[in-house]
């Protein structure tokens, strides 16, 4: 028997909190919608995310989904306005933990961290499959009642995540580590882009678009994302400082063994990310694909590829409106690679081996 | 009347030797090859990319694809060993220029870079299509006649590139910002996640996976490549040192304007790269559906895609082997969402508005 019944209240209608809002109603839960912006709650609430809520309800669990520099205030007054578990589903965990740690009834306080998309923004974006298949990191203090964690990861799960247990300061060393020292590297490379010369920038491939597209992020997200969790971040960013400063000096002196050390290094960090949903990695391989451009022509790919038995991890086209032809990239498990391009040959695809 | 005419010599069968020994002979033209390997002349005259060179054969043009170590001994021995205009498609253009200036003959090198995937290599990769669209630069210096010039360019028309004309100079200063910092700084971050602890690296999300992909390449590759292009990159690499200091200096402060503007140029430098194809970059907006895991499916959404008539520009897939539903993101022209988010829906699709 499910601990959570419900009503949920969400705390900010942004594009977390619709979702979360969306996801709950599909499962049959009340949800009582507020926000600063009168009209992100009704834009959420036409979205079928819950109702706005009203000064005589009383939730079951409190969600604060508001941006980082607000989510001290907003727990706090979470928990001074029931007697409701309450959680957030911010980016950084021990800071809004200070902030609440000495109020009364942090007992059923359970900071949370769904690890889902965030370039996009607002309740239009939001999405009831938004968590599916992702990580959830709970992070419960050493106060959480047991209660109060229960319902929270029932809350992950019943958002189709994957409940992560961690300790808050943890959580921010981790994400200090895969989120946001990623996003600061990026943001350094893109930045030495925005004054080159375009003579320069047109031989740009699929490496430096990779390399910096987060950087693209909203910077008055990120500015409080990185302020608040200041001291993993500056850890990590002295690393990165002092194996720079070792990079230049292999490159300057020409000491090409210290300079093979730092890359070869680079290549392990890779293969130590785990596989997408927390698997080991899986040795993959590329099917390079010609396909004309009419119509259909996709659908028939996919159907033949299909028909090969093969699982496609992945896919991207690389289409230009002025050509004739696109090249579609299939990413498929290694050994599964030889069979989908004799199958896709034999069906008359022009495949590149 | 074409100037290029055969027989094109080429030097090396790896990936992209064999992707231009596949592309002339796909035009009609005589190919000759050679490598130390004779493995690999077999294996690309096997798949079609020319016969192997013999003593008497005299070439037209003679293309140098080998390693960046030996550039400039490839493209003098060939200069010396016969009349043929010669060109190299090797990642830098100065040091090979600088290796050969005053070989007699100089005068027919034409250098050349096609900014094609060398995430592959050897010549089982190599494909005819490896061209098609991308960026090739053409590097004369001030002695080429405009003979080789021409025929050089032929070339890479005939490959399906588009020729990009630049001074060897500018050509290093541009693949040392658009290509070989990335590298470097994917190399560096990548590092830092080659002994973090596994509970952390399972929050890894899609931000750190693309920013540190390109560092998966081959060291031994991009260690020449770094070593020949040293000063533009410890040019640029003092700039990325620079601004980390600042960085750190801002997040240890706490001066949020000095982060907020750091965070802002890199918004601003990716915005900065051109469109995918040279066009200016257009405004495009994810569409995110959910795809059963029955066999068919996939075929099913793009073939209901397709008939909305919306241009799909790329699509990743997140599929959870574990799990029935897959999550699939078509990126598509944002004028072009609404139709393609209408016409799916009354298809009976689960999309994520």
């Amino acid at each position: 028997m499910p601990d959570l019944v419900g009503p949920v209240e969400v705390v900010g209608a942004g594009l977390l909190g619709t979702s979360i809002g969306l996801a709950c109603r599909r499962a049959g839960l009340e949800v009582l919608l507020s926000d600063l912006s009168a009209e992100n709650v009704r834009t959420a609430s036409g979205l079928g995310a819950g109702r706005a809520r009203r000064a005589d309800d009383v939730p079951q669990l409190v969600v604060v989904a508001v941006p980082p520099d607000h989510l001290g205030a907003e727990i706090a007054r979470a928990l001074a306005a029931s007697d409701a578990v309450v959680t957030d589903v911010g980016s950084i965990k021990t800071e809004p933990l200070r902030a609440v740690a000495h109020e009364p009834g942090v007992e059923r306080y359970v900071g949370s961290h769904p690890m889902a998309g965030s370039e996009r923004s607002g309740p239009l974006a939001g999405s009831a499959a938004l968590f599916d298949g992702r990580p959830w990191a709970v992070t419960p203090h050493r106060g959480s009642t047991p209660g109060a964690v229960r319902l929270v990861e029932e809350l992950a799960v019943l958002c189709g995540a994957v409940p992560v247990t961690l300790t808050p300061d943890e959580h921010d060393l981790a994400v200090a580590r895969t989120s946001h020292l990623p996003h600061l590297v990026a943001v350094l490379m893109a930045g030495r882009l925005a004054d080159a010369p375009p003579e320069h920038l047109a031989l740009s491939g699929q490496g430096v678009r990779d390399v910096t597209r987060v950087a693209g992020g909203d910077p008055a997200l990120w500015e409080q994302i990185v302020t608040g969790n200041a001291d993993a971040v500056l850890g990590l960013l002295g690393e990165v400082r002092g194996q720079l400063d070792v990079l230049i000096d292999a490159v300057a002196s020409g000491t090409r063994d210290r300079l093979g050390e730092l890359l070869a290094l680079g290549v392990a960090g890779t293969r130590a990310i785990p596989g997408k949903h927390g698997g080991p990695t899986r040795p993959m391989r590329s099917v390079f694909v010609s396909v004309p451009d009419h119509p259909g022509e996709l659908a028939r790919l996919f159907a033949d590829a299909g028909a090969s038995g093969t699982n496609i991890e992945d896919v991207h086209i690389d289409h230009d409106p002025g050509r004739p032809v696109g090249l579609v990239e299939l990413l498929v498990e290694e050994d599964g690679a030889e069979q989908l391009l004799g199958s896709l040959e034999s069906r008359g695809w022009v495949t590149h081996r």
